[in-house]
């Protein structure tokens, strides 16, 4: 997420409550995750087994729990909750705007736009040429659709990522991450009916051009789609997957996050995808393997009665 | 999906650019896809190895991509692309109507049914007497909804068949089939909450008299479930299937589409359907099998540890 | 569910047409499920096996068809269809009321909630304070909502329980029960899109405090659920399971109704649990197993050509 203009990191300072060691005259741009940050990004970490990757990272502004030696380019903003700070600038700085209105005034939509009635079209989405978007479709702020694109009866896209911190200590042990990513849907994407595609914690929810969903399909944060996808129903993937192009996922079929499919994949109906898969193969099972593979495998189950017998005789 | 009034074939070779072979008096009074065609309709092929049977169905007007020689008694209409030509005269003759209204003024609502807040109807449906339609449900126009029929809030009737077909050269690869089908819902459904239930491609959806669906039920195109079924929980169904009277799916069941389930068929939970199944039986697994064979199975796949130990030792 | 004041059992009686056995002075004060009752509870009978369960439960009011011997401080109504009679009782004393709003005036709404466009809010709904409530989600009557709660769009609170009596006599062969129980949400739950939690059928459906649920997530009438628990997308929980606190279950996986998940244990994805769970433990499988155990039958199943090799040869 860029931020409308550049802060001063005295102020981002100030306003956390951190410790300013490096250099205090730089501006933040933006915030992001440590796996999507760029040059003028804060990030922030509270592991010190990752303290060596986000200072390493592209990140100018660094969030951490410890005063460590301050890169050089860079400044630390050190205090004891960098979760619980980074989640503030969030708030503050992209704060959840509630509506006024069902369609709102800061939404743009496209030329030949059909808006079907119960639609909820968040502030600053835009919504390009000669899209339809059925009834009772929910699309959050800041999202941005293309041209051309179908979204059923139903769906709602740019709901908050799954995401939350565990602190054992706490009688409400599990505090909310708050997103402040968005979904892109590029054009001639159709969206089936009662489907969940999820914003990103800081960068993209993205599904690629000409990716064409069935019903009631859900896609966690910031999970890319490459283009000429079809999903089949109930197909559920999780957070910051990446499926590359033309990969066909059949109905009911769940992935992992933090995978990548490989261009091309054919994955079949209820299968599993723990971990990431290459591309211009067909994939089967629970946890999934080649789909020859596991079809034998299935066959082989059936032959332990006759090896039983063989060895034991009835 | 029939025309409103017969129309002349000449009218239809014009309006989408074909050569006319055959009778050219013919008038045609419907649309379907292969499988579901009546005298009278215009059906459409392109695949060579489909060339005969489209020929010898019953189709009447048969749009196709070679001139062959016209069976007596129809015509055909040859062109390029019949997929496209089909698509275009569904399109001419359903087209999409934008809704003007949440409750269409063409809908026909019986008496003593209510219409909870935040609903849609759209254009042409008819729901009879005594139901009761809960928020955010979504009709599509043209479905058919029988008495005491209870649908379940955000639940959506009639979106669009999940269909398309593949141009393997375009950079938006999959070319959408326009759907002119129905969905009829018979007298006292219960139909759960956030379901989806497309209409057919051509034909129409069926969901059978007293059958019940708890939440989260996805039905394909054209599939047709009897009488009296019970179906648990995020259960799928696939397009044009035919489930029979009296079937029961337990939670999270998938069924593949093209495929039948025998009258009082049980299928256990989670359990995946890839073709067709006798009635009257108890199964279980992914792919499905009997489920007493599918338990035998699980059991001895637990004996193969002792197995390797008699054969190996250790 | 308990009535607004209590009611002379007289009066159950000849608004059922019952024959009355026992104490007839005593008093109604509430309409239970046998699993359910309390003193002062109307329940119901019908199966020979289950009357002595229902005799000796607490219920004070006991509907069953068949003059039996009274306990001791109880009544007995008599007559031929007791499920026919409960429904009837629960319909005249929780009857469903159509909406006259999209937010119900006889709802209480706390202090710095927030209600997003398209929202149902039915009648005596209360909602807590600081809860954000999405756009197109349906809260059914009588649902309770706690503080901080956020539920995203699309979700659907308070459905009917997916409950029937089969009538293998009838045409339409399911009985409808009517559910008169409600859910509460606790408070610091979040509820993500596109969730389905049904009301309990005379008890309550809960989500303990501080729980969190990913989107496309479906429970069942009546079960109870501890406190902050983490479901992942496309869960499915049956009616009337125990989910004690701090259970994790990922992506896609399948409780089925009437068993307990004990008290951190972990499911992994797509894991269908038949029957209850011990807690502090991780599962894998469908059906389930200990996650150890269920990795290694996959790894022996891998084995068994070998072992037919062993045996045979080639």
């Amino acid at each position: 997420m860029k931020f409308n203009e550049p802060i001063a990191v005295t102020e981002i300072a100030a306003f956390i409550g951190a410790e300013l060691e490096g250099d205090d005259t730089l501006m933040a741009t933006g915030i992001n995750e440590i796996h999507k940050v760029e040059p003028g990004d804060i990030s922030f970490v509270d592991f010190a087994k990752y303290y060596d990757a986000c200072l390493k990272s592209a990140a100018t502004i660094i969030i951490i729990n410890k005063k460590v030696t301050c890169p050089p380019g860079k400044v630390l903003l050190v205090l004891d909750d960098p979760f619980s700070a980074y989640v503030k600038l969030v708030k503050r700085f992209r704060p959840f705007e509630p509506a006024t209105n069902p369609i709102s005034a800061s939404a743009v939509i496209g030329e030949g736009t059909i808006i079907q009635p119960n639609v909820f079209v968040g502030n600053h989405v835009t919504i390009g040429t000669n899209c339809i978007i059925h009834p009772n479709v929910t699309i959050y702020d800041n999202s941005i659709i293309g041209n051309n694109v179908i979204i059923h009866a139903g769906t709602v896209i740019g709901a908050d990522a799954f995401y939350f911190k565990k602190r054992a200590d706490r009688e409400v042990m599990y505090d909310k991450m708050e997103s402040c990513g968005r979904v892109i849907i590029e054009d001639d994407v159709e969206i089936g009916a009662g489907c969940t595609i999820d914003k990103g914690v800081s960068g993209d929810t993205i599904i690629g051009r000409g990716t064409k969903f069935d019903n009631m399909i859900h896609i966690g944060h910031g999970t890319v789609i490459g283009r000429n996808c079809l999903f089949a129903g109930q197909v559920g993937v999780g957070g910051k997957a990446h499926i590359e192009d033309n990969v066909i996922l059949w109905g009911q079929v769940g992935v992992s996050k933090d995978l990548t499919i490989g261009k091309g994949a054919v994955v079949l109906a209820q299968s599993g995808v723990p971990a990431s898969l290459e591309g211009g193969k067909v994939y089967f099972g629970s946890p999934v393997e080649d789909a020859k593979v596991k079809m034998k495998e299935i066959n082989w189950i059936k032959r332990i009665p006759e090896i039983w017998q063989k060895l034991y005789g009835n």
